[in-house]
């Protein structure tokens, strides 16, 4: 299985913290060795880390965890590999151009019968069930608006009927971004918490790392950070159940399935 | 104007020695401070690196100009923004799938009338003449090939024309990679060298470094390096002309038109 990092946030925001947590899962908490990415989006633009090493004993993945690189939407994965073997080709997250924008997929899960899913547009390059099934997604969002949608919240009602299909065939746990929104969709384990004033000091369950938000945030910043399993020992985490999802906008939660 | 870095090698090696170089005119011993990027296939995945600042003060910059990613075809980039803002989505390299490769491009110069360019199967995300440049050729290509080249060398013949017919709207020097393959066009600048044994002392033009390519190399090793403006002071670099392409796999020049 892998681990899923996502934030959406109201103001350009870094996710070092996070990050530092996440990577620790990758080789040295965790047995998720197997390759990691993380992907920044500025505007419409998007900017990803990755390697197909250990996030824990990879150089790039230390430049990440220390320098902020301000955002506004994240989409992060450890990977322990199960289908598809040990390549960058393999690793997440995965994006896509639609529509004039950049769509950025990861998912945590494993699925069976997924080559049957077709891919019309959009093809893997890699041999993973995850990026078989980001292609769907993508192949059918481009088949049901061939011109676009007029309203682009819209489309992701369609990624949420498309993620119960993908459901049926295993486990699909997964984060999904335009760069505007980020869509989360759990299977078996997904959790988010929401940070806003008044900001307090949260304290990392990996690694002994703790920050003081209301040092690094203004009075109305919202910022809302998901993950496999909780990041922090010291704050409440939303815990999504099976078949649930949730769209992201600017940090809030902007509709639940 | 912008300028350009490729490298196509028969075994994975880095692009620290040039990209210390190419790092350097952005923002220092060149104009190009409206961003940099630089991707690095490693077999059919590929890995980017870019930020909407000068390279040569990027701290993402840094670490690749020191940390060796191997490689055996790379697309590099700095920018002097005309068309199109300084942003992320506006940052060279740019990448999109198409066959179920990924596809990498990188241009320097300027086009006029570039708005008519027919763009059917791929959009646009950023506002630069070049990635429109990009999708243009890139839609071409699937029309041409619905499903796929039967070889995929003979793909490039096909950007050849394309590129002829971009040349006409202004300046269009070209890098393109399919993570095989490096297809280079000129219209005004481009230079290459093909290093291989016996290998001997190099020495970057825009910083104090020098590097024994012998001691880094293997007796088989050969490497090919593109770029706008030769960068090494002690070795000689040859020009293409205008209207001229070279296509490079594994280090060769395996077709010139």
């Amino acid at each position: 299985m892998c681990e899923l990092l996502g934030m959406s946030a109201n103001v350009p925001t870094d996710l070092c913290f996070s990050f530092k947590g996440l990577r620790e899962r990758g080789g040295n908490t965790g047995p998720h060795k197997d390759g990691w990415g993380i992907a920044f989006y500025q505007g419409k633009g998007v900017t990803t880390f990755k390697d197909a090493i250990a996030s824990y004993q990879s150089e790039i993945a230390a430049l990440v965890s220390n320098y902020p690189i301000k955002s506004t939407s994240v989409v992060g994965h450890v990977r322990q590999a199960n289908r598809g073997k040990v390549a960058l080709e393999n690793t997440h997250p995965f994006t896509r151009e639609l529509w004039g924008r950049y769509w950025t997929y990861a998912h945590n899960g494993q699925l069976t019968d997924y080559d049957d899913l077709p891919c019309e547009r959009f093809t893997p390059v890699g041999t993973t069930d995850s990026e078989r099934a980001f292609c769907f997604i993508l192949s059918e969002l481009a088949k049901k608006y061939p011109d676009g949608p007029r309203r682009r919240r819209d489309v992701f009602s369609v990624v949420k009927t498309l993620s119960d299909r993908l459901r049926a065939l295993g486990v699909f746990n997964l984060l999904l971004s335009d760069g505007d929104f980020l869509f989360c969709y759990c299977t078996t384990k997904l959790h988010y918490i929401t940070r806003r004033a008044p900001f307090s000091v949260a304290r990392l369950s990996d690694i002994d790392v703790d920050i003081d938000f209301s040092r690094e945030t203004t009075p109305n910043d919202v910022v809302t950070v998901i993950a496999t399993m909780p990041l922090t020992c010291n704050e409440q985490w939303q815990s999504l159940q099976a078949g649930q999802a949730c769209l992201f906008k600017a940090g809030e939660c902007v509709r639940q399935w």
